[in-house]
């Protein structure tokens, strides 16, 4: 109807001739809004402005990996950045999935809180290891994906001006999750070991300072937020930490957010701090992620299990955010929880994940890279410290302008073909340093996948000093 | 690990004394939350205090319906009320999911803008009616459901203190969806034929008036809701319609966001505004979704199409609410609109519809019971002026204290055993007067439901004065 005009044309037709002035829509550093100015009778001078919630971020980490591995010498890259897994969810899970599909009701929407038989499914599976019996219509509630179960518990409870604690590094959508509310973010460091460039060591050697975290708390602070299995330290956070965590959250009166969402992947005993005694299950949310436990990154099926008083409001801003959640994977994910015991899947599932950890960082020990081994999750962080890059290495200045660990996976990237993920983009910039030389991998993926990406890192022992 | 600890011990052990005092978490009615009192050294004294976002809302419509379609003494109900298919999704369609189900890149995360393959698919399929071609990498992008894909809209251009206008009746979702990036909302009544009550009448008849709406605007307004083919009035919205609101829009300078979702069942003429003029096309977001379109309101994949410099802040804001939307859905939704025109399949979706709206009408004629006549989608709004209603009828508390149509729904129900939605749910008190007569039927369901539904209806006859 109107070809031939490409969007410059139609601003410059714009009412409001200053606004082609500033190139807003195009930079991607505009981060300040101009101010707003507008009388009663003219028409508002910056329509298209956007909310300062969406505008001008940095080029966030996936984007730039993502292009940088399009743009790399190296082709195929093999992409150990993102924690999506290199292979199918497990044929029960699959099967209940297209069986589903032939059923009219599970093509249409289902209960804003959850399909009935998904919340058995998952009243039936945790009850066990959460020591009560956990009812299904009101300590559980089905979100879309564990990140829209984040945002809508706080959704729920975060007010402008409250505070939320998170401990750093941390899984970045927490971020803008937190903001949307209006919440403010306290940031807690977890200490990684002094001499991890130097030697490996477990995860647990990533440790809480507890009056940096009790000092981070004032009668603001609403929620803390935890996450074990943690993404990316690896770390399962163990029974005294999680005591000593919890009697703070009962002396100040948190609400805790326990970002569960590796529940099924641990490799040294695992507590969830909700079984720890009943103030604490009156005052934590659970996240847990079918996608995770089910190999289904793509289906976007996430849960919360707690307490009543705090599960109605989790469900009743996901109603707001996204009405429902999807059916017939929902109905899968029912099917597959009720499986998964019965076929030994969670066993197996563990049991083959940590083989493909411990193949996997065999070449680390190899090259005589530490890591911080990881006691549950499928990433981990490798310290490359004594990876020299070359001085006048061509890094594009939006790497450039970055840590050390944005360079290191730039450098792996041209240089052997295998992309990873630069952690300080999970850390404030003031302790941003504290990962500067480490990356994350995630090792999620087929065998053969693991064996390439190890041949290929074998290429980094030249930059070894 | 702790049985026998039911919430009410669990309060009582609650180190804030005063919290048990108010029955806080049972009353459907709280409204108002305490005012927060709180020192610097003593725990928050509110900890499980909701958001109130999320706080004390009454009873919405559609538990309301669910609840009295479980209590009524006709089972099973003919559930006429919510807007979802009592069919399976198109054969094509189902096949594409299945196959999807097997490729291990459609069970992961998709691209957060979506899958490439659904965004050309959907740029292709609506480039002839919007008479450009659009670019799918920069004028589309996916959402988890239409819904998702508003409140994206609000999150990505709303800040506290903007104002949207939207059209009463309006899709509830709106409100909550404007009201949680801190917009303000300004309601815009369409006007129904002043003989509603007498006569069927084609849903054109809902006006507007534009001195109405012109004074709804002011320098806070940022944006305006259209939604055509119109819920629940089944109004088309026509081209002069749309030119004389898109006048005012460029003269005020606002985004337009058009709900779009029944685009593919028109039963006159269909205009998109977004294709009126360039200048239009600049400021207008265009909805849509798979789910209403392939008989799938359970998949939840929507969509927006739009100049760039819009999109890009949409996608930014669905980004940090969902993150990414269902993979093998996805990839499905493409299939199906690479299937659809080839097959015929909007033309055979469009005539069936029509067939089923003119079928379930036939019973309101044989009663002399006037609706108003769709335009488009699936619902039709019947005046229910001449039931009359046993002035000694037992309605329950919450169904008494609200409009006739309440009532009416409850009377409907319990008495002739079929569910409709009563549509002053979809107005603001001020105007709920306008359709307190009405009731709305959703025909999206199978020929002998439709059947079943028309024959227990005849047992209104002896209600009608």
């Amino acid at each position: 109807m109107f070809p031939g005009h490409p969007i410059s044309k139609l601003i410059s037709k714009h009412p409001t001739p200053s606004y082609t002035r500033l190139p807003r829509y195009t930079s991607p550093r505009f981060r300040i809004p101009r101010a707003r100015t507008m009388s009663t009778t003219a028409p508002r001078a910056d329509p298209f402005r956007p909310a300062r919630r969406v505008a001008g971020q940095r080029q966030d980490v996936w984007s730039i990996v993502n292009e940088a591995a399009a743009a790399s010498p190296v082709q195929p890259i093999v992409n150990m950045g993102q924690g999506f897994f290199g292979y199918n969810p497990p044929q029960f899970a699959i099967d209940a999935a297209k069986e589903a599909l032939d059923r009219v009701e599970c093509n249409q929407y289902s209960p804003t809180k959850g399909r009935p038989r998904l919340k058995k499914a998952i009243a039936d599976a945790f009850s066990p290891s959460f020591g009560r019996t956990l009812n299904p219509e009101t300590e559980v509630t089905i979100t879309t994906g564990a990140n829209e179960g984040m945002l809508s518990a706080f959704m729920g409870f975060i007010e402008p001006g409250d505070e939320v604690i998170i401990f750093e590094p941390f899984f970045d959508q927490y971020i803008s999750n937190i903001e949307m509310p209006g919440g403010t973010i306290r940031y807690v460091p977890l200490h990684p070991p002094k001499d991890g460039a130097t030697r490996t060591s477990p995860a647990s050697e990533w440790t809480i300072d507890y009056q940096e975290l009790e000092s981070a708390i004032n009668p603001k602070t609403k929620m803390i937020v935890l996450n074990s299995p943690h993404n990316p330290v690896g770390k399962v956070f163990s029974r005294e930490e999680l005591e000593k965590i919890g009697e703070l959250c009962i002396k100040h009166n948190l609400i805790i957010l326990s970002d569960e969402v590796y529940d099924r992947l641990y490799y040294v005993p695992f507590t969830r701090i909700a079984t720890l005694s009943p103030e604490l299950y009156e005052r934590t949310l659970t996240v847990g992620s079918a996608g995770k436990a089910f190999y289904a990154t793509g289906w976007r099926v996430g849960y919360l299990i707690g307490p009543e008083h705090l599960i109605k409001y989790v469900a009743g801003a996901h109603t707001r955010i996204c009405y429902s959640s999807v059916s017939p994977l929902q109905e899968a994910a029912a099917v597959a929880f009720e499986q998964a015991d019965k076929t030994g899947f969670w066993e197996e599932s563990r049991t083959e994940m940590r083989n493909k950890m411990e193949r996997f960082c065999e070449v680390f020990t190899e090259l005589n890279i530490p890591y911080s081994d990881p006691e549950g999750g499928y990433f981990v962080l490798a310290n490359m410290a004594s990876v020299k890059l070359p001085e006048d290495y061509p890094f594009p200045p939006h790497v450039a302008s970055r840590p050390r660990d944005f360079k290191l996976c730039w450098f792996l990237i041209h240089e052997v073909g295998v992309a990873a993920i630069p952690p300080t983009e999970f850390y404030t910039d003031a302790n941003a340093r504290i990962a500067e030389d480490y990356l994350r991998f995630a090792v999620c993926k087929n065998d053969d996948v693991l064996e390439t990406a190890k041949e290929r890192l074998r290429g980094l022992k030249k930059y070894i000093v």
